[in-house]
């Protein structure tokens, strides 16, 4: 039978009466204020060439690992979701059939954010009323295929309408940064930056490290065999997305571990991993002593960085070997903060000259390591409830593991961390809710008054990342 | 002063009038519902002789390590509850002294699953009405050891009026499984099955493990001290336990540790492990080859594999001397699957023939590992809250930490894991309250609507479990 | 704006009316038990001389770590809030103005214990009515500099309207005890008494170890270069703490780590760690081999110990060369319990003439280890949510993790675990509200009876910490 698709202006607020009215005033300030997207991984091409999107299936199943791993996890087969390989062999190709699998199985997502944020999609962006099941599979592929195909939906309009003030993306330093050149001469007024991600020519296990050394050195005339030389090339990019308008850097690292090498040591250690595979050991301390060049770079440049370790990345040998990187199987670990950071630390803990946002995937770390570490050193921020945590629950345990002993003014309001353009709006109106119902059941427990809750829930929004990340 | 006993009917659903209302509707659909417990430790014993139990004691306390831990825990000697001693030296044998002392001390239990356990088992077995104390120590005592010589309180009765559907025990592949032959004799409609438990022959460091090889030869008629050999008779046995109708395997390692080794370096660790004591390193790595292997076992003959590693058997060396082995003192350690599994993930995560059931005592690894783990992976299903955390603030963390990623249907109901006899129908009771409590606060809160809810409620009491141990 | 500053008769209370309701109740009939403060931090010498304190930031702010850390995360230089530099360098000395500095950041606090404590001293302690902010900055400095000139704010008159029944410095083995003995000699009634930290003769660690040998060795006429003149001189300060009132032990250990060497293992390394610097390892041996020595004296004196391992003292290199030690950057580490207690457990965790109290600063440890041993062994008991998790959320925690597995039997009590005495009424008083908030979460969903609450609540405001620390 087909039900309703009902998007309740009271959902995610707590059930309790006196708190759900505290959170309604709250929100009811807040619902309305412009998106900042500060950390994400949407394509800059779509807002350079401002083409309509293929179709639904396309836009919304194939690219989404949230999406395609549930359905796999549940045996269906990535290939029958167009996932493509990285053999070229033959996949799913149709997107109507692709939208009947995933329409078939949606309640799988049951409970998840991702349903969540589709049902937003569906109801908000394309105005359909009945929920997504096999029976209704074509009616949403009819619409939605019908919409992309609208002006409406082009990616710039999108923005616009979705009220985006600022909309990060994450670039390599050897990017040329084309489709941000093109969106600035393009006149549109939309804001669309670049992140600064050096993972590719920080890290000796990234695949192809050596060879990027040899790009970064025709890109920027520089000596990137010599430690000085490789130095000056990262600078010299870091210079380049700053005049593009980036504001921060980004550090996908394994582990936090960080290093504060003698000038010699690293010099050394740079000879080792940037002229033959390195060992396991090299490479980590590799990372870890640039973590802290970057931080050194940062206090001269202003850059804020990002550092969000912890992740096994590529967990499935099958999956890995059949489609390539970044398809759904990285897997969180156990990650340690206190001894990881301190190098670091101790050399740029209390320069207010830095900012170094901190995101975890370890849940424990919160109350035991982050928000000690975040409500003592001046450079610290906490970036939000991340990844697999950018959810109802999780957002609860980071502001109740958090805010006790970091208090709200060491975290940076909220980051969507998504390629999935169309749901950013569902992603930051679930933080918005879940922080006004936060702060609903502080003022209601009378631990909070009221007139500083609104304070806070507009800081939460909007004033403390603008001005964590400088944006 | 003697205080009533009564359970209340909204007991265990949260105090919200709203999120209390969408419980009861929920709770009064899956309420009756058959148990099917396929994972537990009762005594097929009782079901194929169906002799009464012999007193209040030795049915409700000396055996249930939940109950004398906590009075051991605040001084009273185990000797003084009956628990036999290793040296067969003197304990209390008076059952009534023995209740006694229980009674007088059930506050100690407030808080605790065992007293909500206990207070069904007393209102709802045998219908008592008065709390447990010192003063209503012997009106306990008399009723229960009345009842108990009736025939309504034989076993069988007992497993109907209970409405059991299903109840799986929990044998070494050196059993003979007598008991299980009788019942299924017997004519009696009651399904008792096997679970193929192999840690007395998978694991070096199991009392008797060389000698345990020799049984299983002789049992088999295989060559146990060749690979091959061993490995052909641990077949064996699963088919016979097949043939009994077992549907599960069951593995208590003290860790998640897989290995998949090329067959000659497994054929050298055999031979090792089985002609001298193991070392602990080859111990570790027998049991985790062992694991790949009993996983390639199960893709071959379809038994569901369950793994709850984590547990430091036997902490206390005075108990252990003193009692013996699964005296209440074993205690969770930190657990970590992401690397532990990879080995066999890597060959058989993707094998949609593979049903793997994963447990934890760790529950760091819920949101942080397994829930990921289990919303990649076709082959992984999550075990529910066990042991310590088989209580209402065990489950509500469970599916908090876990729905979010892995979703409900990566999920596989309820395990009562128990010897404990009388709580079964009361330990599937709170279950089901409180997945029932949990769905209506996600419906409450607008997060799922009320036909999904409705649809989960079943499936997480009844439906999940079927057809995850293929029931 | 300047806003009214009120504390509400039902903060802390679950918004849900029934809930709260319930917590009305059980709290009326705790909120006016006397004070046990068994585990502080308060300096002797303010009972013994009973002087004024000497202006509001010299008491309320430049002492307070939980504050100036705050400040100080958000770029604010610890100088400029009087924090003595370690190589006597200027620091603000003004009062007035670091009261300013403070008022206008108070903002900062919303959501932390601090505001809540703070909040509380304001209004029951001062009679002050408005919020403090930058505008009601010196009003509060009048108010408070005036009130703590009169007799009614000495510490012994404060104490006594407190409603303190026994209060708890920390001393250690080489304190003259001399504040002590002065107060016992003034005739005044408040109980005031030491407890035993043996840290600075016990850690080789420990600044000045090696000379703090010497001291005992002058103190008790001990050879303290032998092993067993050293053995005898920590008895000789234990008993003479004893006759001075101590009940306790207390053990801030940077790990849990316990050691049960044969008596010439023990020499040999006591020999290496007071003859020289000592290595890691040794010192880490030492320490844990101590703590099975404190048990064995505490087995004979009866003196209750307590453990709280966990901490990475000093973590930010730039403070502790700046400031010294103590100054709030002490950052708790992952800790193990189940194999680091085990040889002490071995030989002392089933006396029952052994209590040792568990604290921890890592809260994964509360049901995976903590409430699993306290709920088997008769020496363990649980300390409370400590230190970070002296806060709303951490003790809702602590009491939702450790309950169900060890009961409220095995828990022994509040902790307020501070310097700053105008807090000690506000800290206990969160406790009492949260305890009776989660007691009446239990009752109105029939986990638990009321009158079974009510008994409760006065056991963890009172009965159980007196009964555990033998007060």
């Amino acid at each position: 039978m087909t039900q309703p698709l009902r998007l309740n202006p009271d959902r995610l607020f707590p059930a309790d009466a006196d708190t759900r009215a505290v959170a309604r005033r709250l929100y009811a300030e807040v619902k309305g204020l412009p998106i900042i997207s500060p950390h994400g991984h949407t394509d800059p091409s779509w807002f350079a060439g401002n083409e309509n999107f293929a179709n639904p299936a396309e836009l919304l199943i194939t690219p989404d690992h949230y999406v395609f791993r549930m359905l796999h996890s549940q045996g269906m087969a990535m290939e029958d979701l167009g996932v493509p390989r990285a053999d070229g062999g033959p996949v799913e190709t149709d997107p109507r059939t692709i939208w009947r699998r995933f329409a078939e199985n949606y309640h799988l997502f049951r409970g998840t954010p991702s349903r969540m944020w589709h049902d937003w999609v569906y109801a908000e962006a394309f105005g359909i009323d009945v929920r997504l099941s096999a029976e209704t599979a074509d009616h949403y592929y009819d619409v939605i295929d019908a919409a992309l195909k609208t002006d409406a939906f082009k990616p710039r309009a999108l923005f616009d309408r979705f009220n985006i003030e600022v909309l990060t993306t994450t670039e390599s330093p050897l990017d040329t940064l084309e489709h941000h050149k093109v969106i600035k001469a393009s006149g549109w007024k939309g804001r669309v930056l670049t992140a600064y991600r050096p993972d590719p020519v920080l890290d000796p296990d990234y695949e192809g490290f050596r060879d990027n050394l040899k790009v970064l050195a025709e890109q920027t005339g520089r000596d990137t065999q010599s430690w000085e030389g490789y130095l000056r090339a990262l600078r010299d990019r870091r210079a380049f997305f700053i005049e593009m308008g980036a504001t921060s850097t980004d550090h996908g690292h394994p582990t936090a571990f960080t290093a504060d090498l003698s000038k010699g040591e690293a010099e050394a250690l740079f000879k080792r991993v940037s002229t033959a595979p390195a060992s396991a050991a090299d490479a980590e301390l590799f990372r870890g002593q640039m973590l802290t060049e970057m931080a050194a770079m940062s206090v001269e440049d202003g850059l804020v960085m990002q550092l969000h370790p912890g992740s096994f990345r590529n967990h499935s040998a099958t999956v890995f070997n059949r489609f390539g990187r970044d398809k759904g199987c990285d897997i969180p670990t156990q990650t340690d903060y206190v001894r990881a950071l301190k190098p670091l630390l101790d050399r740029f803990g209390s320069d207010t000259r830095l900012t170094l946002i901190l995101f975890t995937l370890d849940e424990t770390s919160y109350s035991r390591e982050l928000a000690p570490l975040a409500g003592h050193y001046p450079a610290l921020k906490l970036g939000p409830s991340w990844w697999f945590h950018d959810s109802p629950e999780g957002m609860r345990r980071f502001r109740e593991q958090v805010t006790e002993t970091a208090g709200f003014y060491n975290t940076v309001g909220f980051n969507d961390d998504t390629r999935a353009f169309l749901s950013i709006p569902a992603r930051h109106d679930v933080a918005r809710r879940m922080d006004c119902g936060y702060l609903a059941k502080l003022v209601v427990e009378h631990r909070m008054e009221e007139d500083e809750a609104h304070e806070l829930a507009h800081a939460l929004t909007y004033g403390l990342v603008k001005a964590a990340y400088k944006l």
